[in-house]
Formats: C-alpha cells, structure tokens, sequence
C-alpha cells in the first residue's frame, strides 16, 4: 500500500508535467453549503481531471525498458485522455481501449493526445479480452485506472497541495468510484494532518463504497445509474483496505442533490465541473458539517454540452 | 471625461469592496486563438460581473448627503445586480427598474441584496418614465449603467489591474455594448501603456460600435438580435468620444461565433462566462492576431443553465 512518503515522491516526480491547481473560494457557496468550503480545483488540472496525476505518476515510474513498449488501459473516461498524454508526454506509445459508445468528444482528445485507440464491446469482459489482446500484441505495460500504487500515490498529491496551500482543514472530502481518489487523499491528508477527518461523497445510485465501509466486507457495485458517470466503478481490495483504515464515512447523495450542487458551482462559483465532482459538493452538503472548514477535491471538469446545431 | 487618474482613485475606492480578480491562461485556447491569451477574470467578480467595479465606484462617489436618499437605475442585467450589492454595501436604499420580462432568477438576485425593483413594460419609454418617477418619489441619485464618469472608471480598474498583473500586453480587447467597459478599459489600458493596442468586440447583429467608430459618426442602433444580451444597447456621445480617442478598431463576430467561444471557455478553460463575454473571445479568434500577448476581458458569467425539472 502506498503511504505519505509515495505521495510526496509522486508530488517530486510529477511536478514538471502537472498543474499545481489553484484553491477556489465562494461566499455564496459557503453560505448554501454551511461550511468554510475550499475548493481544490483539479477541473482545472491537464486533461480536466485529477486523473493526469496518477497517470503521470505510474508513467513516470517506468523503468526505460518498461516504458519502451507503450503504456495500454481500458477506459471510457478521464483516465484515458489521462493516460494519453502522459504517455505523450514521456515520449511512448499510448494505448486505450475504449466501447463505441463512447462519445466522440472524448475519443477526439484521446486521439489529439497520440494515443491509439481500440475499440470493444460495451462490457467488462470485452474490455478486459481486449487490453489484454492489446497488451499482449504490443507489450505494453497495463495502467490500471485506480488499483495501482503509483496511480494512488499520484492522486493523492492533490490532497498534498491542498494541505500546504490552506493548512488546519478540519475535514477533506472527495468522491469515490473506484477508491483510487479518496485512496490517495486519505493517505496524503492523515500523512499530513492525523486529526483532519476523511469523508467520501458516493452516488446513493452506486453506493457499494458506502455499503463496504458500513458492512466491513468488500460489497459489489449493483448496475450502477447515475449521472456522475466517473463512479460506476467498484472499489477493488486496495482501495477497500485504505478507506476502511483513513475515512471516517461514504456519505451518498441522490441524483437531485448532485445536480444542484453541480448547479451551485457552474452558475455561483462559476466552475465548469462533472457531476462526478460535483457528489463531493452535494455530499458536504448533506453531512450538515455545521462551519467547519472542509477541503472538497473538485475531481474534474470534462462536461460536453448540448448546443443545437453541434454535432455530439 | 475620466482620465488615468480617475481610474487610479476609483481602484483605491473600490479596492475594499471589489474582488482582485485573477487572471487565467490555458494552452487549448492558445491554440485555438493563435495569440497569447490573459483572460481578467471579471465572471469571477462580486455580482459575477465587471459592473460591480462601476457601481460600486459611483455609489463610494457620493457625498453622504447624496447618498442618504439611495440609489437608481434601470436594468435587466449585470447593473442591476452591482448596483444594489453596492447600495447594501454603502447602507443606503438602492432601486431598480426591470421589466416584468426579466427571468425569475435575475430578480431573485436584485431582491437578494436588498434593494427595490419597480416594475416596468419592456419599451424604453417605459423604463425611461418609471425611473423618473421612482428618483422624484424617493430623491434617489440615479446611476447610470454605462453613461457616468464614475462607472467608466470603476469599469477601467479591471484592466488597470490586468496590465499590472500582465506586463506587456500588445493588445487588450473588451466587449462593446453601450461601451462603458471598453471606455475605461482603453483609459486605463493607454494610460499605462500607450503603445497597447485596444480593440473591441461587438455582436455582428448589434454593430453600432463598429459602423459609428468606421464613419465616425454615431450610429444608432438597430433593433439588435443577439445572443450577446448584455451587449444590446448603443453607445453614448460620452463613450463615443473616448472610443473615437482609443480604440483602434471594433471587431464584428457571429452568432455561431459567439457561441463557439462560450463553448471553447466552457469546455477547456472550465469557466462559466455569458455570451457578452464570450464576444471579446471571438472577435480575438476573428482578428487573426498572430502569436501576440492578448489581454481579454472576461466580462462577466451569469448564466442561467436550463435543467430539466427546475423552474426558470
């Protein structure tokens, strides 16, 4: 498992390619959220999420040899853009898998960063049959999106920033998916600052993260249906095992409570952020943390929007 | 009319009230533009508009005699707002004259700092007589929302501070619509740096700026149909004067180009700006500016996103 000393490691390594992101503030979000919110702006961050970190981390740590051959994932979201530029970045071929149905928008970025792309059917097994086809053909060394130590450390150096840009936070909260976020933010905030609580905000409409931590057992995802569409996933082993021993609580949120916190940073804060980002927010809200200053990791802002005459 | 050194005091008088805004670059949109782009972020603003930086210099203006009775003016936009933040903050009554048209939610916003709002028909004449009646029943000192020394000067401390921020600018560009902004922003921006050139943009649809600076003569307007709806009204024989003096030239865009901007900021600078704003952004991309350091103003972000399910 990684711990304070891999994030800051990461934070060393990844300097010279990532953001260091600015910390946001709204008086008028404060006072809807009842907290002191500081928003850590990774909407902000290269390819419009905390993902590059993590992916420029696990990169970054290749030896010569391994990174020879490329780097591969399946992934329809974040991670991929994420992965393809940092592969750009160190100069090696990048590989994503990716279902059809995945909005041409973000195939585009995937493709404007180099990597190649090789499509699958829209199911776990056809994404995992064919990365392994992929990485089997081309020798590329797997990136998983989340249950990767470097990956984890590398989220994690959000968390660090955050820390040392507003010091004495009394709570930091991100959302979670597939654990490897919040993973990395327990680490690096505890690291940090033991008496800081660790809270994770979670769809109610994919709330296994919450049922794992409350049952004490690693509970599988039910078919997930939610807008925050960067939390479908399941927590795996490892992320299961950091967030049992750092975060306190997985405080769900409906779909209404993500939209109108979502509503609250686009048209108040005036942030562009995804729904998956924007279930830390609501689950602020809905914790009642009653004046305390929270930390609230804005995980990402990749949002295409509807406009007439443009194509999708 | 206002000179450098109005808009230096007005920076000292407001400096308590307003937000320092930042400024913010991204590396898409430089591509996407051709030039260097520092956008001021004045969506970022108190109110979430420059307007608050002109109110709030005319209302700090007054004598406390002046003062006592309030504040007026007429607005369905940004004004409103600024001004009667800056009445609640000066601790005197503020009055707005607004269509009933005006959507709910920029009401609320007028209602929510405390001032009064009259309503009126959606004519000039209308709001003209309504405002005249509401500053004799009340003694209220009207502000007009572009048209007053005082307001174009707190509308130049943006780019006051811009040119602080960024030195060396080779061209500074600001939206035009009764063209309060782009007067100050000019003083300030030739004031510090009378080598910079200053442009502007302007709707195609509503291009009474650019057909009067190229006849030089004061065009009226035409009935305006754009998107760009903080850009609707014509300028003044006040801030003709001071384009006439400073501006080298006002840039037409689209529709579709106003709209491709606002996406481009929404969409890879994660910024929630308003179609006004959105115009300086084109009409950078429309003027072919060729790698040079470009300081836009980013005027203002309210925006309403319509959701299903939430009432208008």
């Amino acid at each position: 498992m990684p711990d304070i000393d891999d994030v800051r490691a990461a934070a060393a390594r990844i300097a010279p390619f990532v953001h260091h992101t600015p910390v946001l503030t709204s008086t008028s979000l404060d006072e809807w959220l009842g907290v002191h919110a500081f928003l850590k702006a990774e909407h902000l961050q290269r390819t419009g999420a905390f993902k590059y970190r993590g992916a420029t981390n696990a990169v970054q740590s290749l030896t010569a040899t391994q990174a020879a051959r490329g780097v591969a994932a399946h992934s329809s979201g974040n991670h991929a853009a994420a992965l393809a530029l940092a592969a750009r970045t160190r100069g090696i071929p990048g590989y994503v898998v990716m279902p059809d149905t995945v909005p041409a928008v973000k195939r585009d970025a995937v493709v404007a960063f180099g990597a190649t792309i090789t499509p699958c059917e829209n199911t776990p097994e056809s994404r995992a049959e064919t990365l392994a086809e992929v990485v089997e053909r081309t020798g590329a060394v797997e990136i998983h999106p989340f249950d990767n130590d470097q990956v984890i450390a590398g989220a994690g150096t959000a968390a660090l920033e955050l820390m040392e840009q507003i010091p004495g936070l009394d709570i930091v909260i991100a959302p979670v998916g597939g654990g490897g976020l919040l993973s990395g933010t327990s680490i690096a905030v505890h690291g940090v600052s033991p008496e800081t609580r660790v809270l994770g905000g979670e769809p109610l409409r994919a709330d296994d993260a919450a049922r794992s931590l409350a049952t004490g057992t690693l509970q599988p995802p039910l078919p997930p249906t939610t807008i925050a569409d960067g939390l479908l996933t399941g927590l795996s082993e490892r992320t299961f095992t950091i967030l049992r021993e750092h975060v306190e609580q997985v405080v769900t949120v409906t779909e209404e409570d993500i939209v109108a916190a979502m509503l609250m940073i686009w048209e108040r804060a005036k942030q562009v952020i995804e729904p998956s980002a924007a279930v830390a927010v609501a689950a602020t809200r809905a914790a009642h943390l009653g004046g305390a200053r929270v930390g609230i990791i804005l995980s990402g802002g990749n949002v295409s929007f509807p406009v007439a005459g443009r194509p999708a």
